[in-house]
């Protein structure tokens, strides 16, 4: 039974992530019971939705409680197992096990991680993970972006985003990214975005109006604010709104809808709010169109590894400032 | 050629309508073209979409020139025919044929108005017009209640509030109504609500709280602003919204949407705004199942009838101050 290092919330953050609401403490683990397994965590995902997890908000999951130990989802290795399932050196998608060294899952609750030639690992964290999923159905079940459309992302160049606006991009429409930074926006028209707004260096709205003169179809909202503001005034009749994130507001204590929701009614506008759990159950859909853009290097993707469990904190709050390059991720352990 | 009487919109109203944004004028009608007939009105529709159309807003039809008559839907009855579709002493849905003693359409652009042994003409502007179908659409394709689920229509006393609340309790819906004094809310009871606030005397939220215990699943919108967001507040996980109108902020510069957008994201809530013209190709499915349930009387619908063209402006403020009982009417002319 390995010692296990542990991040335990302590008290809710008030704005950004403090060094003292979270507490890194060692326990030993557990005996396994029939059916489990002990996993060895290797990567450990960062997400926007780790904020709202720490706060009280009634969100689509319950808060971690004080003195839990911080959800996450991880990916593993098997250590020991008492499962029929799962043998010692399987890699195993460990659901949401938490920010800690090691987890004992129950054979029900974690997946083994596919192999694909060519394909790391931490593809399964990003791409081929969550991520890949929530820009998936968040493009193709509610946006539907038509060959022709214009589609407009925001946080283009998070991990999500990116993702989301080359599904777009791949079914035909026409994407335009706004991100932060001439590098990620550099970035964006590298990978096959159409056009890229700088929102810390340019006029939103102006260069939306420059780069989408005939409006926009598809919003695929992940900020929030004004820059949401400056998108849905550029909505066209029967556009859509896939609401995946609301990153600017997730400090604060409540995030403003549409400043001008005459225009949602006059423009018959679709928003639409989605948590990609909803989606697991058909997560096979979007695998089986996802995988091949991978493996054949059609779909590009990033991840930004910080390497140790023991900075986890410090790493999390780069997603708000915006400070990380690709899926941010914590190396806990080496790949076997 | 009879003399004709049209209100002029001669400037934008700011705020209320006031008394010289539109100046009632004298003209004479013109000959017919082949194809055409003339018609004289009976009765004019006044919704509060009327505002939007005094306004410059950027609204789903353009806004009405300055120097044009005022835009509105009228039936009337055919007085000369150049059509061999139409015979004088028709009645006819003469569609948006403006504020006026007379108009002249095209035959493409006119419908007959079917007779239905014990509905009246005011029938066919209200119930089984552009209101009933409004609230059919805005119900059914949108909100799409389910046997069981609980229903908010706000402006519930109002012409399509009353019919959307009747149509959710007819699929088997729990309905609560939100409408202004205690008439109003008496009538809804009369008519089948499960529950009715009077958003005048009582504290909205907690009377949601009381009539609704299992959350909203149907918010059939019609208000914005502060009764807006006491709904939404408590609208459930894969709730919808049936964005019809914002009527209390039409006098305003802009409506603002739900104040906590976040829980729009969390509860993965449906948001549609949507006008009835989007529908008219399909206005026979609402036809369909509105017709029985009026000529039955299964179907509540009451018509606010104020005589004279020459009272349209004063009336048409009344939308706005709630001062009106059932759907409001302008009677341009007796019956035939």
């Amino acid at each position: 039974m390995p010692l296990n290092r542990q991040w335990i919330l302590t008290r809710r953050p008030e704005g950004e992530i403090a060094a003292g609401d979270l507490e890194l403490r060692e326990a030993p683990t557990r005996a396994l019971e029939p059916g489990e397994v002990l996993i060895r965590n290797l990567y450990l995902s960062l997400d926007p939705t780790n904020r709202i997890w720490m706060s009280d908000q009634d969100g689509y999951l319950p808060p971690v409680g004080i003195g839990e130990v911080m959800r996450g989802g991880t990916i593993g290795v098997i250590e020991e197992s008492r499962s029929d399932r799962f043998k010692p050196g399987d890699i195993v998608n460990a659901g949401l096990s938490g920010w800690q060294d090691y987890s004992i899952g129950h054979e029900a609750m974690i997946n083994p991680v596919p192999q694909i030639p060519g394909v790391p690992l931490t593809a399964f964290m990003s791409v081929l993970g969550a991520t890949g999923l929530t820009a998936w159905f968040g493009m193709m079940d509610i946006g539907r972006p038509q060959p022709g459309e214009t589609v407009v992302v925001s946080a283009a160049a998070g991990a999500v985003g990116s993702i989301a606006g080359q599904i777009a991009k791949l079914k035909g429409a026409r994407v335009i990214g706004i991100a932060g930074g001439p590098e990620k926006c550099a970035w964006l028209r590298e990978i096959g975005f159409d056009g890229a707004i700088d929102y810390k260096n340019e006029d939103v709205g102006a260069a939306l109006d420059r780069l989408c003169p005939n409006g926009i179809d598809v919003n695929f909202e992940n900020v929030g604010g004004d820059i949401m503001n400056a998108v849905i005034a550029r909505m066209n009749t029967f556009s859509r709104m896939s609401l995946c994130g609301l990153i600017s507001t997730y400090n604060a204590d409540v995030a403003a809808g549409p400043a001008d929701f005459g225009r949602v009614l006059m423009k018959r506008i679709l928003i639409k709010g989605f948590i990609i759990i909803d989606y697991l159950p058909r997560a096979g859909e979007a695998f089986a169109e996802l995988a091949p853009w991978v493996a054949s290097g059609q779909l590009k993707w990033k991840a930004h590894v910080v390497d140790g469990l023991e900075n986890a904190v410090e790493a999390v709050n780069r997603l708000f400032t915006g400070d990380h390059d690709g899926k941010l991720l914590v190396r806990i352990a080496p790949e076997p």
